[in-house]
């Protein structure tokens, strides 16, 4: 058998069949291996983060990555912007039916090693099989619970004018490369995505900097959702500078191709911050001696304006404002 | 606008509206108000369970509840099923675009109501939309931690000859009112799903009966699956009576006109103990004392056979063997 059936859905002999063979070999723990409805695990200090996220990419698998470790890092990336330590995930999918094994398999494959790198236990899961043409290849859901020492104030709420904004490395790869793959560009090398688990490197720069005062994965809507929304809570303008914006020059020179602004692209491995000034320098350096934050750079500033909007400075001396997207521009990225 | 639209999985303007309009009004609290990536949240004790299901069922309304009940329901009992008591839930959506806003909202509101009734907060969600022709209207994952005060033994593992299984009522309801639903069978009265929160029914048996060995409600693929699990982890047969099986005389005659065994027919009401002897009264009372054990029966025993199997005794003194389910029965049906 080498395509799934619907019957792998049904909680008779097949489903139990894709556990033990597909499921487990990759995913196998204590928890996990206990096959009950719910997984029951031990938790420090009595406070834990939540999130979840579904994941629809269209194509599944691109360069740098594959929806498998997209749906890992994507909700890891959402416990660890909290302050947490990510530990624990649940895993569902729905499957269309024919959906090749081998497909699922390296998914699955895929899934197992972003956990491993980012330290979290697959521990419950469940599985859905759809009629083929009543779903789209593969959809998965993650959810997962971290640990926290403390609430930590991450709520933008202290931001003022003076504060310093911070990008872990270069912006808009994810949301070009699922693009680039998907309309078949053709571009040499093709541009890779940064999806990665930055748990890592959102504790080396909240052990150093605690009184970071916001800290985001600039996910779907990019850099200018994520910093729009900040600007609005602080009622204070932001201003970034652009030469100042770490990117790459293919990812670049492809978003000039197409019209696309890269403010607006999607990332899955990269962390924005926003520390007072005094402890920018410590920020950074914290984040560059991290794999995931050797390009980190100071990109801007809030400023006393109390506009609540976004301002990017040109390299000629203006600047204009960056609002927050209203449309789709690059649907089915994660 | 009455439909939702690509753009409203974006992260840009229209899905904060669709977050300010829909969801906060539906379930807002403390938790999700702060609209973050991941909710924080307190537990106590040290010990959660966690779990998830996707849901997919079609058609998204039946008689007895829809998708959004249903999503509710089964996350808060699996929890329920580990002994846990439910706290909080996740929420992630994928719509199809052009799926009625409207729809939408009968769904949260559903979503709320459930909550509502059993005790948890939705303190996280997601929302994607994928192109018209890629989904099936709406899909539906929670994920749920609830709160342990000590991992209880319901494992599966102590079960020994003599032990009780009880079933809290009657059977294959919800199965029958998906399935006719669809099919348009036209049934009068038409059968009612049983979908309900189940962690009340299992917090009175466990109260009077910690030494429960076994608890779990019988959804995809019946109470035959769940009692062949059983049996196999017990490595002993168990025995039920086919006129001790509580069933609605409506869905004991739909089952029979469609050639379905009631007992491969999913629940998302009902729930399966195993219990010592010397506690079955006490456990049947505790059920019987609940609005949703009001029909709580004793439907076998466990035997001393050691072939690790389910047994059905019929009422003309004769017993057959029912097997795990193979195939797909009834498709889509949570």
């Amino acid at each position: 058998m080498d395509r799934i059936l619907l019957a792998h859905g049904s909680g008779g002999k097949l489903y139990h069949q894709l556990i033990e063979e597909v499921f487990l070999p990759a995913f196998g723990n204590k928890h996990l291996n206990q096959l009950n409805d719910s997984a029951v695990c031990p938790v420090a200090n009595g406070l834990i983060a939540m999130t979840t996220d579904s994941f629809v990419v269209q194509p599944l698998f691109f360069p740098g990555g594959d929806i498998g470790r997209l749906a890992v890092c994507g909700t890891v990336n959402d416990l660890a912007m909290s302050g947490a330590t990510p530990r624990y995930l649940t895993l569902g999918m729905i499957i269309e039916a024919d959906f090749p094994f081998a497909d699922l398999k390296k998914i699955c494959a895929s899934i197992a090693e972003a956990a491993s790198e980012a330290g979290v236990q697959i521990v419950t899961g469940d599985t859905k099989v759809v009629q083929k043409g009543h779903g789209d290849g593969i959809y998965i859901n993650t959810a997962g619970v971290g640990e926290l020492s403390e609430a930590l104030d991450l709520s933008q709420r202290t931001i003022e004018a003076g504060d310093v904004i911070i990008c872990s490395g270069e912006i808009a790869s994810h949301g070009i490369a699922v693009m680039a793959a998907r309309e078949g560009l053709g571009l040499k090398p093709a541009p890779l995505s940064d999806v990665a688990p930055l748990n890592g490197l959102a504790k080396a720069l909240l052990t150093v900097v605690p009184q970071t005062k916001a800290l985001r994965d600039p996910t779907r809507g990019g850099l200018a959702s994520t910093l729009n929304e900040w600007a609005e809570k602080a009622g204070l303008t932001i201003e970034i500078e652009e030469e100042a914006l770490p990117i790459n020059k293919g990812v670049a020179a492809t978003c000039e191709l197409l019209g696309l602004d890269p403010l607006y692209v999607a990332n899955e491995g990269k962390l924005l911050a926003c520390v007072p000034a005094e402890s920018a320098d410590i920020a950074l350096a914290a984040l560059r001696s991290h794999q995931y934050g050797v390009k980190a750079a100071i990109i801007g500033k809030v400023t006393k304006d109390t506009a609540g909007r976004l301002q990017l400075a040109t390299p000629y001396g203006g600047t204009r404002i960056i609002d927050i997207p209203a449309g789709e521009l690059l649907p089915r990225i994660c």
